[in-house]
């Protein structure tokens, strides 16, 4: 049989990656496949004088690139939205097989592209797109295809839980890791897609819609970020047993699915809430098999390229059956089988609450802030109050039972009105994950 | 297209879970597969009035139903290595595809049994053999493919986690615990398999023939179990900051492959340490992704059941496309690019070492331990000496940096023959779990 052919367009961390990790881990992956792969092109401007490209066709013209007939399948590793669309379409268009890190490109426009892929009879993978080296689309689309999902929760941005882990380590303030994490080189010059929770979203996005067949639907994900987190709630969380982590997390309820990204009180003993550093992990809750979680690096040139080269190697199976009833469905259900249940709005969400309330330091004022709660029928699962700080104000955390996000956003605006409340209440949610 | 048609032979947990959940989630199945699936035939002595069994073809005779034309997939989930192993080898004769749970039948008759398969055109299936519902085949088969797989370690025997889990929380003795388990199902009357390492020995023999592409070899396997282990180990592992488990090791060296299982010390801040109860992790050291980790229930009829319908949904592709290139390997490489790598024997294996010695309680005895090792070309991490215990003795904790086990032989032999060291030095293995 002939080799497989593919055309690598970007050579930057991750086409790097995947060219070298072609090339390194050569003879194990033909071991493997038992069919040759072959990189017939590079599509890049810059000169990358550390890879060897002997053999390979050099071009920046991509569009070019997608149309040659000795390409088979496609990696797209450009990143961005626009001309990465254009270059995928065309691709397609041509009977190419795509591989994608792309998880923005996907999350914004993957139900047209997949649409397109389905009409031209070739595959979509983007297993690099969510949680970089961790298997995470193909678990969730084949591993654990035979169960009911029922609800996900994520680690899916190294930054942000980088960041996290530095705050609860060292006790640092956030604007002074997230610095550092410049300086390393976790974070972008302009750290928003991370911290703010985009990258999780875009990512979020994806994990839902193959979990639950979904179309994809960014643009209702409520996201919040982690930026205005202070060492403050981090201490005050870990006194109360808890970790807060930047989760993404996707839950099916019968009336609708919430799509939320925000900082999370978790309790310290799941598995979790003890992955810390750059790592991710996504943790499943279904119905035959319970909770699994999955654990790994999410970024990087290796990692990535693992991914990247697994989606290959699936596709080198699927080229040589010829035959497309070998795919999995690009969002893990039948394209004629997705649901239409609705994304509940924010304030139709149900999470518990971590509450900090800066207090005047006299009497009852607890018994006010209660009775408030109380009335709206929010239970209390633990208080803490703290000594008084700078300006006799004190410090009151209250955990509360899961409540409808509409009824405490009415319960913090009457405790807001309390002549004794000093400062906005700051609020996080709290998910026991309990499967 | 005509259903593809399943008969599940065995209908206790296991197969009575694998009916339930296609029954159940039949719906969401459905919309993944697009294809119809149908049960034809169970293959049981005992009734089952609990289940829906109408339209299915009932009949002790197992050899026969897997005869039947109406067949295209056989879930063998009887258990034991007899009337399996005939009931398998009938059912691939016949062109049926198989799926099976059984680790003990694979490990001993699966190069039999693989060979036989690819001859006759049909796959055996086998996800729910390993860590039950965690998808861990399929991660190693296809999610981490593009790795040259370096080493993996296992909690892959739920009922030796769950005893381990209560003699560190609660102090308990092995045989306490041992008898709660039995009381609770997790154990069997005879619980030798299970606490002897003989089941994690089965399931470690699948996993490193995929991760490194070798043949099946059960009996190479050094396994050692937990029932010598002592509540006193586990304490003092504790005070130095590790914890005890009961680790399946496949590492991959140069000059062969280490297949182990037996109780390790494993830092507690590693992820896998902090897996406790009947749940099952699997840790994997790849060299493109580096470590990930899979984590879930390792066994009962859900998790279970979960794992042998998602292989009847991986078939019901390879059916549909009628081509064998869909398939995935069963050992994960082409059967003639397996390894002839040897397995190391156990003295040739290398770990590093807590060692309790029970020793005299007067000076100089240390010194002449110490001078032993240092001799062996042993280096020491840490020295843990406890007030004096009955009899005047005093308890001393060495642990080692990784060492010959060979070298370790000889230099505790020399150990004992002190005059000042009253019992048998203790060893266990230990892990650093280093990526």
């Amino acid at each position: 049989m002939k080799p497989v052919r593919l055309a690598i367009l970007g050579l930057g961390t991750v086409g790097g990656g995947a060219l070298k990790l072609l090339q390194e881990n050569a003879a194990e992956i033909a071991r493997r496949t038992g069919r040759d792969i072959q990189i017939t092109h590079v599509g890049t401007r810059r000169p990358r004088p550390d890879l060897n490209l002997d053999g390979i066709a050099q071009s920046d013209d991509l569009l070019s690139i997608v149309r040659q007939d000795n390409v088979d399948i496609v990696i797209e590793v450009i990143g961005g939205t626009s001309q990465a669309h254009d270059v995928v379409l065309e691709a397609i268009r041509h009977g190419k097989h795509v591989v994608t890190a792309n998880k923005a490109l996907l999350a914004e426009h993957g139900n047209e592209l997949f649409r397109e892929a389905e009409q031209h009879n070739v595959q979509i993978a983007f297993e690099a797109a969510v949680a970089g080296g961790i298997p995470i689309i193909k678990v969730m689309r084949e591993g654990l295809a035979a169960n009911k999902i029922e609800w996900l929760a994520g680690i899916i941005n190294g930054t942000g839980n980088f960041i996290l882990t530095e705050m609860r380590d060292k006790g640092r303030a956030f604007e002074d890791v997230l610095k550092e994490a410049q300086q390393l080189g976790y974070a972008e010059a302009d750290p928003t897609f991370d911290v703010e929770g985009i990258d999780a979203a875009h990512k979020l996005t994806l994990l839902a819609s193959i979990a639950f067949g979904i179309p994809l639907q960014f643009e209702k994900v409520y996201t919040e970020g982690i930026s205005k987190l202070t060492a403050q709630d981090v201490n005050y969380a870990e006194e109360l047993g808890y970790r807060i982590k930047h989760l993404g997390v996707a839950r099916r309820l019968a009336h609708g699915i919430e799509l939320r990204v925000h900082p999370t009180l978790i309790p310290e003993s799941r598995l979790i809430a003890n992955v810390n550093g750059v790592k991710n992990a996504v943790l499943v809750q279904s119905n035959a098999v319970g909770p699994t979680l999955y654990y790994g690096a999410g970024a990087g040139a290796g990692p990535t390229a693992s991914a990247v080269v697994a989606d290959v190697l699936d596709l080198v199976r699927f080229i040589s059956t010829q035959n497309s009833a070998s795919y999995v469905p690009h969002l893990a259900f039948q394209p004629d089988a997705l649901a239409d249940t609705p994304i509940l709005a924010a304030d139709q969400m149900t999470t518990a609450y971590y509450l900090r309330l800066d207090a005047e330091d006299h009497p009852g004022v607890l018994a006010e802030v209660t009775s408030i709660l109380s009335r709206a029928g929010i239970n209390i699962d633990a208080i803490l109050q703290k000594p008084a700080q700078d300006q006799g104000h004190v410090p009151v955390i209250l955990l509360t039972q899961p409540v409808l996000e509409a009824k405490m956003n009415d319960a913090i605006a009457q405790i807001e009105q309390l002549a004794a409340i000093c400062a906005p209440v700051v609020r996080i949610r709290l998910e026991t994950l309990d499967s």
